[in-house]
């Protein structure tokens, strides 16, 4: 099996988000999909250790934003590599709430759903959820989506196509890459519990840079 | 709920097909999706209605390739638009079999897997089937995947960026237009059965362009 056919793979970059107990959590997922259109319905994928997911399966709802190209990368650092039960990610952002009281960030986000999760499936280390949708509302319309592929490219300090508004950086990255994805954390350290927050793979799937 | 919320999730355009009693059946989708890594499973996500769906159902096997941006839409039309229950769809084009007996398409293919059924989920007018990958192999590496939104400009006769091998073309489109998603069956008629191989509406949902 060749781990690079999956690469051909597309998909966008997406912030999940849940509330319950007066605690707010997010984290960045590749996974969001429309699955039926009549009625509306999401799928989503998140890893079993993640807190994001014990927020939505306690509320039974989330929030979903597609993030733009123009997303700063220090955002998606937020989202994806600290642990929610840790930080809190909402602080100190801009950020609304749904309906529902799920929080979802405002900047630099193309559209943003709210869903009420409807069922789960076990997957394996990941936990499929599907939500209908109860409100879609588009944020910025001429915002082109963050691919998964210009994603990578930002991560590299390459100017994504269309992407006019990312800033380009030359400095040399010093972290850790998932083996599996091509994730890559910055940090000086590696937690050994880290979980992968693209392809859900842990610590020891990460190589230093 | 705006629908153009929805337009800004970004997909790939992927062929999965199966096989069962000598009979061979595809089709387009743009929901395949890596939900686990260790071990790699996908998700596909097909309409109740649908041909190839059954195949898989009683196979319980499917390959699945990632179209690469040089695909010609009479492909993407012969897999997308007729019946596989009156057509053979990989009748005279360029084919493969994986292990499991499974046709794919070998032409204007980046990648390709075969998959095992290991479950499903009823999300509505659709079936999610999760497959583990039994293969997985790269077909073209230098080849980009065609996107879901550079689907859209090939459609409408629009040069996608970076697709310098597709061939442009001035032709106004006659045929009917999915209003939900907006898929273009290029057809002097609309077949009353007709199910949107994107989005899975019906009939009702197209309009005459």
């Amino acid at each position: 099996m060749d781990p690079k056919a999956f690469f051909k793979l597309s998909y966008g970059v997406y912030i999940v988000s849940s509330s319950t107990d007066g605690k707010d959590g997010g984290c960045v997922i590749n996974t969001m999909t429309q699955v039926t259109s009549s009625p509306a319905r999401i799928s989503i994928a998140l890893n079993k250790n993640n807190f994001t997911l014990k927020l939505i399966e306690t509320s039974g709802t989330f929030s979903g934003v597609v993030l733009a190209e123009a997303v700063e990368m220090d955002m998606i650092k937020r989202f994806g590599f600290q642990s929610g039960r840790e930080a809190s990610k909402y602080e100190d952002i801009p950020m609304g709430r749904d309906s529902l009281y799920n929080p979802y960030p405002t900047e630099n986000v193309c559209s943003r759903f709210t869903c009420r999760v409807i069922s789960s499936l076990d997957v394996g280390t990941h936990v499929l959820i599907i939500g209908e949708v109860v409100e879609a509302q588009v944020m910025d319309g001429t915002a082109q989506p963050l691919t998964y592929a210009n994603y990578h490219l930002k991560k590299n300090g390459t100017t994504p196509p269309n992407a006019p508004s990312y800033q380009e950086t030359t400095e040399k990255t010093v972290g850790y890459r998932c083996s599996v994805c091509g994730y890559i954390l910055e940090s000086d350290t590696l937690p050994d519990d880290f979980i992968c927050p693209v392809c859900g793979k842990d610590a020891s799937y990460f190589s230093k840079l």
